[in-house]
């Protein structure tokens, strides 16, 4: 009985905690304000997830695994890794690109350094098989998989800043950049007929994807309730 | 002489900064301890600076300006903008090597995204050289220098948090990849002969400038008074 109470508590600060960042923006709520919209405590808050940084963890985990299982249907992540990775970096583009909240919550978790640990955990397994296929380098695949993610990721989180703040670059090109760069970090060759590719087949499985599930455009039809 | 007044009150609240910034660690420095190192009130920190990143903006030009004071009896950016920036890039990662208050400084600031903010305006003349030479593409070419930083930075800025954080990546690797990066935003091709050139002639030129100044390898021996 204990146990459910806990649980049911745990549960209540997280779903409560993912609705407010992204409908007012991670940074806009503070732990204070997150105990008074769900009713408990501050201190049972820092008890459950130490810091705000693993509720935003959870949620973009929680994204992927919705996300994935409906893009499972399309393509699998053991028949070819990289398509499986660009047509997930395609499909959230396309979320980020229709719902302004879910561009907010990604560039603030973007800011905040998670979406490189998100992936080192999650997409841990499809990296590593890219790295070996790849790689001629002696290092271990754990460094080359962080390197992989530093460049990947870093450079997405201060496009997107720019972005915000108003340079000029269509989504199309930005997504064009991001997988050059994968390509270039993993040391695949560059050849612009290989992007044009992935741009091509991730684009078509995208397009199925959202005609099919609708809804998954807005992340307030999917991942939480207003 | 009210104008002399306001010159030293400025003066003071920056010199006193960057000594507290390096010695003390950017983030561990309130403005209000700023404003108690200083004897100077914390609204006339606010009135002159605005805020601490442009104290930290002001501290790496004019770090730029005393090392490519230095460096240019060795080269100048006119004659080969992609050696120099090479080559200022080797020197900075060696003074991080060799002093781990620089270190900690420059990582804080990358942090706070300062660095593609400095070089966007202090190293704007080299960078549009070079994609002036091999770019391609119609973008405008201020979009196309801050994807250029934003690339090298972004990356740059977290590989050096994960090096903080105990990623095992010696700095000749880190410097290599930082060069391999740079080739490829700047749609150079990433031959390894030209990087193996790129290594060798800018460690040639860092040699020489250290050997001849060693001070150059301490912040404290060049950029402030302890």
């Amino acid at each position: 009985m204990k146990h459910k109470e806990n649980g049911n508590t745990k549960q209540k600060i997280y779903e409560t905690a993912k609705r407010l960042y992204i409908e007012h923006g991670y940074f806009n709520i503070s732990n204070k304000r997150l105990s008074e919209e769900s009713g408990i405590n501050q201190g049972l808050i820092t008890y459950y997830f130490k810091s705000k940084k693993n509720i935003a963890l959870a949620v973009l985990t929680e994204d992927y695994y919705i996300l994935s299982g409906y893009l499972k249907y399309f393509m699998t992540p053991e028949d070819d890794p990289l398509m499986y990775i660009v047509t997930f970096m395609n499909v959230t583009f396309q979320i980020r690109k229709h719902d302004p909240k879910a561009r907010r919550f990604i560039s603030d978790v973007m800011q905040e350094d998670l979406l490189e640990e998100f992936a080192f955990v999650n997409q841990k397994e499809e990296y590593l098989k890219l790295l070996k296929k790849n790689s001629s380098t002696s290092e271990n695949p754990e460094t080359q998989l962080k390197l992989v993610l530093a460049t990947v990721y870093g450079t997405q989180r201060t496009i997107q800043r720019l972005i915000n703040e108003s340079m000029e670059l269509s989504y199309d090109e930005y997504f064009r950049y991001m997988i050059e760069i994968l390509l270039f970090a993993l040391h695949l060759p560059d050849k612009s007929d290989m992007v044009d590719t992935l741009i091509h087949k991730s684009d078509q499985a995208t397009k199925q994807l959202f005609k099919t599930h609708p809804h998954l455009l807005n992340e307030s039809d999917y991942l939480y309730k207003k």
